[in-house]
């Protein structure tokens, strides 16, 4: 055994440990007894202890002084230990584990409140939350910004001034397009009519299964906030269902399977090593983000989930492919992030962005928040938000203490530009095989370019190596233009 | 902070932690993908090796030596503390850490080997089991009796001798008593047809209900060999469907309610402390068997179960409660022990207990365990055993290395017996309130005086408190005695 050895044998039971508080936490959100979260949030706060503990391990220092890299695997290895034994060092233990008890508790918090609108049941968890995350922004930043520290755990090397200056750049092309489709006067009919909870769900599967998904390492199920959990060989997904929305539950699924699909890509030999997991929470948006939109919301796609639909639902009020593709496509100011097209999504994370540095800051006092949000969204989208489960209670982020975590997928989303130009140009008849509702062609090429390779590489070189340039907006920009000029003859 | 309440705190946490590790089991039993059983058994023997380390921390005997206990209850905290720690201590950590990585992967074996009826696909794991429980017992004995050691785990103070002169003065009066009921010339008619599996779920869900199981805090799935699991406010069950035998759903639910409330009844204080666990397997196994056989299975009792099941089913060949009664309790030699009646059940232990002393002495080689079982499942029941899945392949036990938790059954039956027999004392028109589907005379009767005190007091004194006499076997053949004379006319 050399010392590289010890290391990673330890690092190894590290991962496992990490992989079981991320399993709590999927249980928490899927199946728990809604009368056992305080409990739940001492045992996340145990394992947090846990987990800080063996991250700030004093022999890590050892190891990682005499350790030898003998190839660039191991090379990156060391270099992704070194970032988190540093990071952690930094952040008490105490604060890390109350970080973990107080989230796990106000998640649950949060999901009530949303339920019954209930601002004020939610600020005074919130409070604490944004305390102790604006505590362990100060332990983390050294000196330097605390939201940029926070950010560094989701996106490796990106800050609020490279961001910032991005959305910068995008906001008056989204802006735009914004206009020229809303000023249309073109009327795209959405989808109407209900639809079967069970039928929804079967469809989900199947479509999940199109995209690849692996159902021997995952399973499907229902969660208030869709998300995807866990690494190596159990991946899971969730969505929601509403009988009025089938394409919430479709796309929030497809979404998922983008998240999974990358876990469950990457290179078996990486497994429980800090190599096999997504890079960034960026690149992982871009897998999710062009499973989604750019494969699931094509025209050749939505061809044949047309025809599917038709098959399970019968009759539903549209009448052929191309109206389909527009009212899955179609461009509508609303009030919920995760359900906005694409035209406004970004538009969504650029005021969360805002709102977030405010708070970390301390420019922003939580009890103005809800004010903050409203008007901020008057400004944004001309609509005022009519209660808060529609506004600043909608996403799960802020209870779990995940700040810094919103521009990640705006950023997911240029990268999917990004890739979805490259994959193109690779893949000239892709569209033959989305029309059959095969997305294999795509999907390989995303594992071989992107996913299989895991925490290998930066964040951007990891999508500039995929695609063959250098990753920056223009391809997403150019990509919504494009689609939807045609769509709303503008 | 005294050096008592530093021990407790850090004890509290060793304690979520384990609720940590049981959740993960739950999880692997439920719901887990068939394809991540090798990273969930690394992940728990991380757990284990977690778990291990705090549990043999050389803090422990220092507050040990030096903390005060200021009551009764702060003595048995201490007195349990001190035995986990004097048992850990005994057993290396890399041990530990090898009997859980491999029993949670020889659990998926089992269910494999059992769902294909095929013992050689199981036998290799289940020699490393025995090989490492073995050596696990002889760390644990010092020189003792490694199969005493090993059953200590789950009932404190038995030794195999006690629990063969028990089984050896409780065999004669089962033999004798099945010998009557067998040889009486009465047919009781079995239930027969199909029964909905939905409708057996909501009917088992209704079952749970009147046995006062609170979904609050817990919840009900299905699994390959029914169990309960978690403690504090998180305490699943689970059951089985077959559409040809309701009753095995009915009575599997009721059993694991008995166990889930055991859980669920202790004094809140106690919640996340040594105190906050059942005391043993024995008098948890008391709780569950009290549930399903003395109060479920009771005349009173199973006349509303057949209002309930003709409402919900209709008729279904059996015409008035006598003959529902009967059915319920049918004897009859079966090969499966989850299934077997009142009068068999404790045979079935006696000959596990037999095969699993030999196979911890060495008597037994791994390789002769099917022969061995099928000769002795001849000699004691009278039939050769048809296939492996319903000989020795049925039970998850050995698989997750159980040996000396099945004598904790029988002595459960006896444990229930003696509470039956105080509880009809105390509750003299207990019957009219079974009989409208009302438990809760006796169930709150078994919570103030057994469940609430968790593991305040040793198993045998616990029960004796509770029903004002010595425990021992006779209340228990009483009950058979009387019970099935009066039904088979004998």
């Amino acid at each position: 055994m050399t010392v590289y050895d010890d290391l990673m044998a330890f690092q190894r039971e590290t991962e496992a440990l990490a992989q079981v508080a991320g399993r709590l936490g999927w249980d928490q959100e899927t199946v728990m007894p809604r009368g056992s979260a305080e409990q739940r949030a001492e045992e996340m706060g145990a394992m947090e202890g846990v987990l800080h503990a063996r991250r700030t391990d004093p022999r890590l220092a050892d190891w990682l002084a005499e350790a030898v890299a003998v190839d660039a695997v191991a090379e990156a290895q060391l270099r992704l230990i070194r970032r988190s034994f540093t990071r952690a060092s930094k952040v008490p233990g105490k604060l890390a584990q109350e970080i973990a008890r107080v989230t796990s508790m106000a998640q649950g918090v949060w999901a009530e409140a949303r339920a019954k609108d209930d601002v004020a049941a939610f600020l005074p968890v919130l409070s604490d939350v944004v305390r102790l995350k604006r505590e362990e922004g100060a332990a983390l930043a050294t000196g330097g910004d605390p939201y940029d520290a926070l950010m560094d755990d989701y996106e490796p090397g990106a800050t609020a001034e490279t961001v910032g200056a991005l959305f910068g750049r995008m906001r008056p092309r989204l802006v735009a397009l914004r206009e020229r489709v809303l000023g249309a006067g073109r009327d795209v009919a959405p989808l109407e009519g209900t639809f079967g909870a069970e039928a929804q769900m079967r469809m989900a599967r199947d479509l999940a299964t199109a995209f690849g998904y692996d159902w021997d390492r995952g399973r499907l199920d229902l969660a208030v906030h869709p998300f995807s959990s866990g690494a190596g060989i159990d991946v899971r997904i969730t969505t929601r269902v509403a009988e009025t929305d089938p394409f919430n539950c479709f796309y929030s699924t497809i979404h998922e399977v983008g998240h999974a699909c990358y876990e469950l890509g990457i290179d078996p030999d990486y497994r429980l090593t800090p190599l096999g997991g997504g890079v960034s929470m960026g690149v992982h948006e871009s897998q999710s983000r062009i499973y989604e939109n750019q494969l699931g919301r094509s025209h050749a796609f939505t061809g044949w989930m047309f025809g599917q639909m038709r098959e399970r639902f019968g009759e539903f009020g549209i009448s052929d492919a191309d109206a389909f593709y527009a009212a899955v496509n179609r461009v509508q100011p609303g009030f919920i992030r995760t359900e906005a097209d694409e035209v406004h999504y970004n538009l969504h994370i650029m005021m969360r962005f805002d709102l977030e540095r405010a708070l970390m800051r301390g420019d922003l006092a939580v009890g103005d928040l809800e004010a903050a949000w409203n008007d901020r969204f008057a400004a944004d989208f001309g609509q005022s938000v009519p209660r808060p489960s529609l506004g600043v209670l909608q996403d799960v982020h802020w209870s779990v203490g995940l700040f810094g975590y919103f521009p990640t997928y705006t950023l997911g989303n240029v990268y999917a530009g990004c890739l979805h130009k490259a994959l193109r140009l690779d893949l000239p008849n892709l569209d033959a095989a989305l029309a059959q509702g095969d997305t294999s062609p795509a999907t390989e090429w995303l594992r071989e370019g992107v996913q299989r390779h895991g925490g290998l590489r930066e964040p951007r070189a990891t999508i500039a190596l995929a695609c063959g340039f250098e990753p920056d907006e223009g391809p997403l920009l150019d990509y919504l233009d494009a689609k939807f000029s045609a769509i709303y003859g503008v």
